[in-house]
């Protein structure tokens, strides 16, 4: 995608023109985006949106409209309008591939630049990693919630704005949701697209048999019948049951039935035994209808017969608990070669200052066991103690055996992309892989466990340091 | 904006490819687009996406692209796919102006044309309205509880997408939020753009000081400044009056300040207070922090004395109990010439049948006390009975004296635009001029006063008849 230069916010604008004016636009600067917390009271993210952000990046510049936008404002020296016409982002940035399992804390993107480029690509980043991030963790969540059925993403009508559709079926695919209904997200990414036909379809004809029968005429291999328009079970079923018998006496297998109403549990267990009866076990049994992980998770616990999942509206808006919007957040850790610190009276908001490595702690069966935040120099051993960033009275013993894996990598340099894109079928088998390495609990949609992210020696003294040297300039002020 | 044709559900097109093989897809249609509830479980909407809508559907055309794409699906016939190429949208579309008031029931947009055209354009429609209306509602709930305090809009990091925050920024505008952060949307439709800087500007600098002062230096009649980096009362505040004074020096008015943390309404009155008493009455207020209309709601009856409400997250993704998506549908109600229904076992759920039009019952006094929807050809008078469309049961009598009026009138004829698209200010005052307008109670946050939208005499008996009809052919199905 190409984002255009004028998707920020207009303070990114005003403090560039500030720093170009005191003369610190060259300052070397290192910014950390992560959140605090995972979305939806989970426990885990999946961090996707990282090949948007690197486009992004890559073609970062002003047009000359946008130029003159920005002179009609009136806030604006010439000469600093003049710098804009030449500005690139020629940085860095270091950020695990899409997919992986991420916590509350972890720096997901490191920027490393002038203190110009690498301030000005705040909210472009934010906005695309926030988003995507949080869809492919919903998508994650539902994937879970369905076992060995599938889950296909129906949001478009219901998304925010028509391009969060095309970012939701991208980010949905990384987190394991299979197919989607938009047409342009399928054409834009290469993801399989499934759909029937809606209510009005049975509406249009003089009675449901004669829609269903006109409708597998026209597909016959690929045919799913919405069964719910006037009665399921006393009218949308049989008449399907009736089409599927004429499919199969002309050499086609009906695909499968759609329920969008009523209690899914049971009409779906209904349905496979009437299908099953009429000789059709493998006719599918599609359902949608405000479904969530939650929604799906109760289905199953009650022994619901579905094998393909319809998600819309609450996939498309990341709806739920503690969902609708990541709080992922761009703070500066290090500028002019001076590690940097946000201090609040809330340790918890307190940023963890300095470049640095995220390093993953892993058992020998494969399991994750905690992250760890380290200096870039710094190097992390087994029975090393690691403290809880949000509260340094918290710590804890890096366990012995285990192996210390750095998990992100240097994407991006003098603003080129380093390595081709992945398909998004490999950031989704990452996602998929990653998630059963997770600790006992840790996928539970309800109260799961909680994944330790712990920072190193190294930068818990540093940071201590760097509280009291402030203390000593304002004392009494934290 | 020019939205692709493949921004739609699969769905579409197949149902789209079968009236094409039934040789149906010329048979005149005419579908209605509403919710059935207002969002935010308050009783009203604030209409948008006209304006988006109809650029769509004037431009609505299948590029070598798409078709290319479509063909790799193997789903589609040659000869379908020959007929896409020149397929446009040649119907006709009925609304009201953007920035009315309206209410769950209403017809929103009528799409009449051949069944082809008026079906293909439903999630693209769908998706356009239901996310414009939902913003500018929730902007227009955010501007009543702001009162005289002004609303900015900040929220495009945490938007659902790029383009989520474009559509954002114009949709805020028109239910009342004055300005964006949005460079690209202040360009796009030039809507006022604010924005100061954020707390790395200051932790950029040896202390808070020097770096108010260089803010100040290179914006010395727009400088706002943001005291919350360190310590607000002992340090931000203090520094700010500085400031203010250094600049009255030279001349110059400090705009204003932001508090961004704590406990805003607090802090508001402190801050209020110390700039006054330095001699600085005009400095204003700015706050932010998941702000949404309870808590600015609340913050103005504790005292606050903010001026200006920077609200981001929860107006970029429209969030809150009923928010996240506002829940549209798009019913087919006549079609061939005949009045369409949707029978379900929920009589909420089923559908007003056949081409309406939508009047305004209005008390000499101009209140709003009613919608009213009738055929096409029918006149309603004060002493007719109407119907609760989600409860025949359910009836009340136009009272005397009032005015009816319709409130929509058509807006597209044979694919084309009618009218000059009015301006984002004249949508923005008819929202405020009608909001003054409805019934008392209606505009309280929670449990508001509930608006009627009743159907016709006429509505009534056709729906019932249709009704009874059904139900001759399939008894007991009902």
């Amino acid at each position: 995608m190409n984002y255009p230069a004028l998707m920020t916010d207009l303070y990114e604008l005003t403090m560039l023109a500030g720093y170009f004016d005191e003369g610190m636009h060259e300052q070397p600067a290192v910014f950390d985006l992560f959140f605090r917390e995972a979305p939806y009271r989970g426990s885990y993210a999946v961090f996707a949106g990282l090949q948007p952000a690197l486009e992004y990046l890559e073609n970062l510049r002003f047009t000359a409209d946008e130029l003159a936008y920005l002179k009609s404002l009136g806030l604006f020296k010439p000469a600093f309008l003049d710098y804009l016409k030449g500005f690139r982002f020629r940085g860095k940035l270091t950020a695990p591939p899409e997919g992986t399992v991420v916590f509350g804390q972890d720096p997901l993107l490191t920027v490393e630049g002038t203190l110009a480029e690498a301030q000005y690509v705040e909210t472009a980043l934010l906005n695309i990693v926030n988003f995507q991030t949080l869809v492919a963790t919903k998508a994650a969540r539902l994937s879970v919630a369905a076992g060995d059925g599938t889950v296909i993403e129906f949001g478009l009508r219901r998304a925010q704005g028509p391009d969060g559709g095309l970012s939701v079926g991208r980010a949905a695919f990384i987190g394991g949701v299979r197919s989607t209904s938009n047409l342009w997200a399928g054409q834009t990414y290469g993801i399989p697209v499934r759909g029937t036909h809606a209510h009005s379809w049975v509406m249009a004809f003089p009675d449901e048999l004669s829609a269903f029968r006109a409708y597998a005429e026209c597909f016959p291999d690929s045919c799913v019948l919405l069964v719910d328009t006037y009665d399921t079970l006393n009218s949308g079923i049989p008449n399907a049951i009736t089409v599927a018998r004429e499919l199969k006496d002309q050499g086609h297998d009906m695909l499968g039935i759609r329920l969008d109403s009523g209690d899914l549990a049971y009409l779906s267990k209904e349905a496979r035994r009437l299908f099953d009866e009429a000789g059709f076990p493998g006719v599918k049994i599609v359902a949608s209808n405000e479904l969530d992980e939650h929604v799906i998770s109760s289905i199953r616990s009650e022994g619901g017969r579905i094998d393909i999942y319809g998600v819309g509206t609450r996939l498309a808006t990341c709806s739920g608990e503690g969902g609708g919007a990541l709080g992922g957040v761009y703070k500066l850790v290090r500028l002019a070669d001076q590690p940097k610190l946000k201090v609040t009276s809330d340790i918890a908001k307190s940023t963890v200052p300095d470049r640095k490595k995220l390093l993953r702690v892993i058992d020998p069966e494969g399991t994750f066991l905690m992250d760890i935040m380290c200096r870039a120099e710094e190097t992390v051993h087994p029975g090393d103690l690691v403290y809880d960033p949000t509260n340094p009275a918290r710590h804890k013993t890096v366990p012995a055996g285990v192996r210390l894996e750095e998990i992100r990598r240097t994407v991006m340099e003098q603003g080129r992309i380093l390595h081709p894109a992945p398909s998004l079928e490999e950031m989704a088998d990452r996602c998929a892989e990653q998630l059963k390495r997770l600790p006992n609990g840790s996928l539970r949609l309800v109260n799961p466990h909680r994944y330790k992210v712990s920072i190193s020696p190294q930068l818990h003294d540093l940071r201590e340091a760097l509280i009291t040297a402030y203390e000593k300039r304002q004392p009494g002020a934290v």
